[in-house]
């Protein structure tokens, strides 16, 4: 059995960014010679999140203005006494997953036609970490 | 270490439909001979989910209802610039979850009494497809 | 390969209850002397859930009262039909998310900074259980 592991980093310039990252999670795959398993990709931090969807670029403003509406920003979240001000960034990662579950077979990633994995960030510019962790045969 | 992978194939007759696939579930674990380990279950379509609940239609019926509530089809989406009409089955997918992972104890699904895996069809009509993948001992 | 099984029991005072589970899971990973691999975290009842997210009292109180608002109580839903009340607490349940899965890193949960796991109680004050999942090296 083998496991391996490996992080992606980002600092986006936007407060809210989608970015595409099922390149770099396959070359994590490839890296770790599992031909048989599943990747784990998770996000590190609590306002961004990691999921599975369509890459166009109508449909992630669709996202990120659904997201806005569901779980607005500047209410008066009692999270904000802290002194923060993103609770808003905390639910919107809630509704988008924190974490997906890649399946791996013939050395490839197992997606279908139009899947793409992305990082969803609702709290950015400021470095922010993703774990990948391989297991497999 | 086992691991196995199969696939289910769903092309529904009602644009939106949730059908169980416990049972389907399974039985590819029997046929893996993975007696404790996981089974991932995920949805290769982005217009579709898996998700663990109560198989009562009622509450079927509530799901439906409360995902039309959230995210309403018919809007005016820019995911629709592109000739598409189902951005909706995009974000009501992405609350209900497109995959889940099922414990295996036993030589058997390690669910609670009440769970059952569901995969939830909102853009059908047409062949979609579910990957399982099985890995443990 | 090792693989190792254990539950959680929770019977909570109020009916809604969020729990820090993040010690709890870091036992079993250590009994299960899994030093790299992964921790599935599973709800076994569909009226709770388990999500990852920030232990802050005002956020949990934040995320209530969200919860609230996207899935309230008390409506006509049709699953109360069968006699049940709590139509609202698998919707609930479901936004926040069944289960997660917790990578393992030189025997430690591979945890960002602010990452903790909790326990979703959306219809308490009975016995319910949680499985956790150990496997890896």
């Amino acid at each position: 059995m083998l496991v391996h592991t490996d992080y992606l980093w980002f600092n986006t310039k936007q407060k809210t960014e989608f970015i595409r990252i099922t390149d770099q999670v396959a070359a994590i795959v490839k890296a770790s010679a599992v031909t048989d398993g599943i990747a784990l990709v998770s996000a590190m931090h609590i306002t961004s999140g990691i999921y599975v969807n369509d890459w166009e670029d109508g449909l992630i403003h669709d996202f990120q203005i659904w997201l806005e509406k569901l779980a607005p920003s500047g209410l008066d979240y009692r999270h904000h006494q802290t002194g923060e001000d993103n609770a808003d960034a905390h639910l919107k990662r809630t509704i988008m997953g924190h974490q997906v579950v890649v399946p791996i077979t013939a050395a490839a990633l197992d997606l279908g036609p139009w899947e793409q994995v992305f990082y969803a960030e609702f709290d950015g510019q400021r470095k922010k970490r993703v774990v990948v962790k391989v297991m497999g045969i």
